[in-house]
C-alpha cells in the first residue's frame, strides 16, 4: 500500500460493488467512551433441554427437532419468505413511487453439529466439510426450480449479531427475486469482464496473493484476505483460486479446502481479542437464474463488528447511513492484526 | 395499501436509492430470545462536570469548550476529515481493483444547548430553531469552499447508535467527495426528473399527503412520513410542501416549522416505547458543488433501530448485509403506531 495512504484520510474503490468507503487511520487514538458490549462467553453445555436446535426438543410450532447426529436442516418456523405467497405487482398508479411486488421463497434453517457447545472455530475440519455438503445440496435442490433465482446462505454469530441462539447454525433465505447486493456485484463483475476480458475476482486473488500484505490465511485452493475497500474493521472475504461460480462446482479437494479455510479465519477470530467473535458469514455463489454467469467468482463474506476490543465495536450510524461507510484501522494493519492471531490460533 | 401486501411477503421500491427492500409482515409473531439493549435512561443533571461538551469544561486535546448560552461549534478533536489531507490517487497499476483517492474535509461538533439533560424532543421550538440556523449557517460557509462538496449534518442520538455523549449534539462530516448516498440519490432524483419532468419527492410528498395511511405529522411547511420503503421499523422522512433543495433557501416561516416539525418527530419517538427513542438522523441538502440541482429536494431521514420495546431493535445482520435489507412490521401500520405516540405526545 503506497505510504500516503497509510497515514492520511482517503476513500477506497469497492470495484465489486462500485461504492466507495472513507478510511481514517490517525482516528484510532480516539478515547471511548460510548457503549460498551456484553463480552461474548463460551457455552459450556454440550447439550441444553432449552435449546430448541438441540436433538429431539420441541420448538416453537409444536414441531420437534429430529435427534440428528452431523447436521440438520428444516423449513423456518418464523420464516420471513413464503413459497405461496401470491406474486402482484402494483404501484397503485403511482409512476413507480409506491411500487411492491408479491415475493415468494423458501427460509432454512441448518444446524451446524448437534454439540449446543460447538463453533465452526471449534469443529474440526471434517465436521465442517459436512456443512459444506449440505450447503451444496441445498443450493443445488433449491436452484433448480424455476421459482428460486438466488440462494442467499448466511450464519449470524453471537447475540450482537442479531443471533437469537448460540447452538450452531446457519440460515439459508431463497428467495424469486436476486437481492439487491448480489445485483451490485454482479454488475461490477459485468463491467469489469467487458473492460478486462477477465473475471475480476480472478484478478483480485492473484494480486492480493502476490501483494501479500493483506492476506490473512490460504490453502491449496483458497485464499483469506481482508478486502482492500473492506467496509467492517476485521472483514474478511475468502476466494478460490480457481475460476468456479458455485458450491456445486467445488472439486472433492476444494470442498475440504473451503472447510479448511473457513475453520482457520473463525479460529483466527477468536483469538484477536480472545473472545468468541461475533459476525456475519455469508457465501456468494452465482445466482440460479438460468443464466450464464462467466462474470461472477465464487466467494464467501465475514462482516465482524468488534473494533477496539471483545466490548468495543463499530457503529454503523449517522454518517455510514446518510453518506459513506467509514472505517478507522486500515485493511492493512487489521490483515496483520488477523495474521498474528493466526500463529496463535495454529499453535493451540 | 393495497390488501395484499399487508398481509403477505412482498418487496417494495425506493425510487430515490433505486434499491429494494424485503418486507414480512407476517414475521411479528416471532419469539425473541437474543440480545437485549440496555434501556436507554433519562438524564437528570443539567450540568456535568465530566462532561467536555458542558459549557466551560475542558475536552480531550486540553482545548476548553467556551461558556456558550444557545449553541456552540467547534472542530471535531477526532476528526476523520482533514482539511490538509494529501490529494493523490494510485491503483498501484491494478486496473481499478486498488484504487484510493486522498480525501479531505472538514468535521466539527454541534452543541444544541449548553443544558447536559436536553433532547431535540425536550427543547423549545424556539431553541431548535437557533440549531436550524447554525445548521444553516455552517452549510452556507462550509458549501461555499470550492474543496469541499458535500456537507453531512447528523446527530448519533443515544448510547445504541454510537453517541459516546448524552449531551445534546450533532456533526458535520464535509467532504471534497460526494458521499455514496448521496450519489445514489442524485441518480434516482435524476431518472425521476428525466421521465417525468417533475420532481421525485415533491410528487411523493402529494402522493402521501393525500393517501395519508403513511402521515406522522404535519405543519404549513412539513410533512413526516414513514416512506413507503422504509428500512428502519420506525423510519421518518421529512419533507417540504415546497421545492426547495437547501436549508438557505428556506424561508423564515420554514425555518421556524422545520423546527417545529423535528420537535414533533422527535417527542413522537420518545412516546412509542415511553423511553428515550435512540435514532440517527441527518439532513439531505442538494450536493455543493456548484452544479444546478434542478432534480434535488431538500428532506430529512430518520434511522431508528428500535423494533418492538424499548430493550429489542432490528439487527441489520446476515441477509441484510449480504442480501436486501429485510423488515418485519409494515411502514403502514408503523405509521398509525407513530401517529397514536403523537397524540399523546401532544397531550403531555
Ligand atoms: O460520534 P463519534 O464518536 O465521532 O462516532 C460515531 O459517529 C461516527 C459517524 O457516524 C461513526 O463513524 C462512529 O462509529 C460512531 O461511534
Ligand atoms: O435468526 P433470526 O432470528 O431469524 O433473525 C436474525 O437474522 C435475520 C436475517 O439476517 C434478521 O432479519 C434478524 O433481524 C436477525 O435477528
Amino acid at each position: 500500500m503506497i505510504p500516503l495512504a497509510q497515514q492520511n484520510p482517503h476513500r477506497r474503490f469497492n470495484p465489486l460493488k462500485r461504492e466507495w468507503v472513507l478510511v481514517s487511520p490517525h482516528r484510532t487514538q480516539r478515547p471511548w467512551q460510548g457503549q460498551t458490549e456484553t463480552k461474548t462467553t463460551e457455552v459450556a453445555l454440550t447439550y441444553d433441554p432449552t435449546c430448541y436446535l438441540c436433538p429431539g426438543n420441541v420448538r416453537a410450532g409444536g414441531v420437534r427437532t429430529d435427534k440428528y447426529a452431523s447436521t440438520y436442516v428444516f423449513e423456518n418456523d418464523f420464516a420471513a419468505l413464503k413459497p405461496d405467497a401470491p406474486q402482484f405487482s402494483s404501484d397503485e398508479g403511482s409512476k413507480g413511487l409506491l411500487l411492491a411486488e408479491g415475493e415468494s421463497g423458501v427460509c432454512r434453517v441448518i444446524c451446524f453439529s448437534p454439540r449446543h457447545d460447538l463453533t465452526l472455530a471449534k469443529m474440526s475440519v471434517p465436521e465442517i466439510r459436512a456443512v459444506v455438503d449440505v450447503w451444496s445440496e441445498q443450493y443445488a435442490e433449491l436452484g433448480a426450480r424455476d421459482d428460486i433465482n438466488y440462494v442467499q446462505i448466511f450464519e449470524n454469530r453471537g447475540a450482537m449479531m442479531g443471533a437469537s441462539n448460540p447452538h450452531p447454525h446457519g440460515q439459508l433465505w431463497a428467495s424469486r427475486s436476486i437481492p439487491d447486493e448480489v445485483i451490485s456485484e454482479l454488475a461490477g463483475q459485468r463491467e469489469y469482464l467487458e473492460k478486462n476480458h477477465a473475471v475480476l475476482l480472478c484478478e483480485y486473488q492473484k494480486l492480493e496473493e502476490s501483494r501479500g500484505e493483506r492476506v490473512v490465511s490460504q490453502n491449496e485452493s483458497f485464499l483469506a484476505v481482508v478486502p482492500f475497500w473492506a467496509v467492517w474493521p476485521f472483514e474478511v472475504m475468502v476466494l478460490p483460486r480457481r475460476h468456479v461460480a458455485t458450491l456445486q462446482a467445488f472439486a472433492e479437494k476444494e470442498r475440504s479446502d473451503f472447510a479448511a479455510i473457513l475453520h482457520a479465519v473463525t479460529a483466527t477470530y477468536d483469538q484477536v481479542f480472545d473472545t468468541p467473535f461475533p459476525y456475519s458469514m455469508g457465501l456468494h455463489p452465482a445466482p440460479c437464474d438460468g443464466e450464464e454467469h462467466p462474470e461472477w467468482q465464487f466467494h464467501a463474506h465475514f462482516y465482524p463488528p468488534l473494533l477496539r476490543s471483545a466490548t468495543i465495536r463499530k457503529f454503523m450510524v449517522g454518517y455510514e447511513l446518510l453518506g459513506s461507510p467509514q472505517r478507522d484501522i486500515t485493511p492493512e494493519s487489521a490483515a496483520e492484526t488477523l495474521r498474528q492471531a493466526s500463529l496463535r490460533a495454529s499453535t493451540q
